[in-house]
């Protein structure tokens, strides 16, 4: 081998170590959760067409923005929305420090475990759960709380940790989607403090890219150390029609793709298919009562509806939970008997 | 060469191309403009310091967030903020659907050209001149008119496109922060979706990476397709301590360094400063009369004063632009005399 035939091999090498990778993650096997199918076609047609460098459908990588709402969509949301679960747990928390909550609605139907009694408001009762649960404490104090729960609390009935609730298939989604050049953000009616303490660990999703609902903090100096309190008031409902405000004001930018599974995320998946170019919307449709829960229309939480006749009209890309995912949830490292959680197809 | 003595040549290059830019940004040449002395030095101990692998004050390049305000500290701010000259000509360009204007104050006055009289009314007549002038049309509409005047007008004096009034040595700055591994985010007083349309091409920093005051969007149907229209009303204003609010509530996470040059950003240094581990505030002090503009304690516009005795107290850097800055603008595309124009030091 002569010096300049070496050079060029180093420059062949280098070229495949530095390039090789985005090619190797455009294969089939990037997603082996998901089965072969329509949804699974539809996902990487769209990733070739947009990285495909000298076609009319190119987008460069700064503007290879896609959005996933959280609950329902990344991770699943019954019995209720996890970050209520947290609320309730939080409330038999600070329960010997508030002895007035035995009497007053909705803490004391709560502290007795009538969760439907303690509900009989509404998004009243929810309310005042949160801001009793998630205010009056500094933004460090309360992110060393989340992230104590997080850490050991377990699902009501799988008895997994709630980061092991988490769907495998949208965790190669997201994967893959970052191997070709995309910002993956999460935009979720979830309040954003919540989700920060874990998004990066569990979803590869830095705090800076997590979109949620908020409360107001203010800044103050606790004995000359700048400190920011979190105030019992509603910031911003980042649901519905507050997504593509949200997407706007903390993005800038509008996606290019985009992923729910509610009516909720409707507007979410209007606002981002409604651009020039190339687009992708997906709605998760939860069909596998058996591994998982099955609902759409009627739901309570999660409702399905209005963004289902839209998909169909507009050909967007519907995950049938139970004929495209292989698995749901990922391994657990605590169990390993995977099979048997009913967790696997069968 | 042997086949495996060219495959260890081939491992030694890739390693050298792959991390050999690192070690080169490194070097005192990434800041070109910067005079050698205590401000340079500072910037570059602390980036060795918080990147060198196996220290203890070594800081994983996802928490490497670096927060810059924009009026003053990246580009200048007389003589009045940028935007403010921008409001005046959008003033100028809808007088004439706007016959009313004639008789009505601030308009009158600024139609006269008597911008102190426009003024009279202090902050009322700035937020009537912002509203009328940044709401009523679309986000895509608005961006637009920012995209055009960016390209097109001038300052009043230096006669240079705005996007040339920006500061050469912080350009260096963010590029060779960037190059070691930092996010950089600007985080300023003046609207956000003023910045956005050209952050990116002049700093090199996204539309999701800049964080600024806003006023409110309402998703809207016009004629089944989903728009976001501005409307006259503040969201949030990103000044003092609402900076590091906005920090918490779009970063989600701490800096560890901030770069300011008035009072208005004390509060995004203290918050940056107040941190664990390694922490980095910079001061840009205003001390160029004859390339720039010399102001701090008394200015009605970036004062700087209880910033600077802090920034002494604390020893944060304080950049003296006359001593520090070998240039101050870039080289102009325009002007090929630019050592003629009193931007270079003498």
């Amino acid at each position: 081998m002569t010096t300049q035939r070496a050079l060029r091999a180093i420059s062949i090498v280098c070229f495949a170590l530095i390039f090789g990778g985005a090619a190797t993650a455009q294969a089939a096997d990037a997603l082996p959760s998901w089965e072969d199918g329509k949804a699974k076609e539809s996902i990487i047609a769209f990733v070739a067409n947009v990285t495909q460098e000298g076609s009319s459908d190119f987008v460069p990588p700064n503007e290879r923005i896609a959005v996933f709402d959280n609950d329902g969509t990344l991770w699943a949301e019954r019995p209720m929305y996890f970050q209520v679960l947290f609320a309730l747990d939080r409330v038999k928390a600070l329960a010997p420090h508030h002895p007035e909550w035995e009497d007053k609605e909705p803490f004391a139907s709560l502290l007795k475990g009538d969760v439907k009694g303690a509900m009989a408001d509404g998004m009243k009762s929810v309310v005042e759960i949160i801001m009793a649960t998630h205010a009056g404490m500094t933004t460090a104090e309360f992110e060393t709380i989340v992230s104590d729960w997080i850490a050991t609390a377990k699902h009501p009935t799988t008895k997994r940790p709630f980061t092991e609730m988490v769907y495998q298939p949208m965790l190669e989604l997201l994967a893959y989607l970052r191997e070709n050049g995309f910002k993956t953000f999460i935009v979720s009616g979830g309040g954003i403090e919540f989700m920060r303490p874990w998004s990066e660990k569990v979803y590869g999703v830095p705090p800076e890219q997590v979109i949620g609902s908020s409360i107001k903090v203010k800044f103050e100096m606790h004995g000359g150390k700048p400190v920011l309190v979190r105030l019992p008031e509603l910031d911003f409902y980042d649901d519905k029609e507050g997504k593509p405000v949200a997407i706007h004001q903390q993005i800038g930018r509008r996606p290019i793709a985009a992923f729910g599974n509610s009516d909720g995320d409707l507007q979410m998946l209007q606002w981002t298919t409604a651009g020039q170019g190339p687009r992708f919307a997906l709605y998760v449709h939860h069909t596998d009562g058996e591994r998982e829960w099955a609902y759409d229309r009627n739901a309570s939480m999660g409702r399905l509806d209005k963004g289902l006749e839209e998909a169909k009209a507009k050909d967007w890309t519907v995950v049938d939970m139970k004929q495209d995912w292989k698995v749901v949830y990922p391994s657990t490292t605590t169990s390993s008997t995977r099979a048997q959680d009913g967790f696997t197809k069968k």
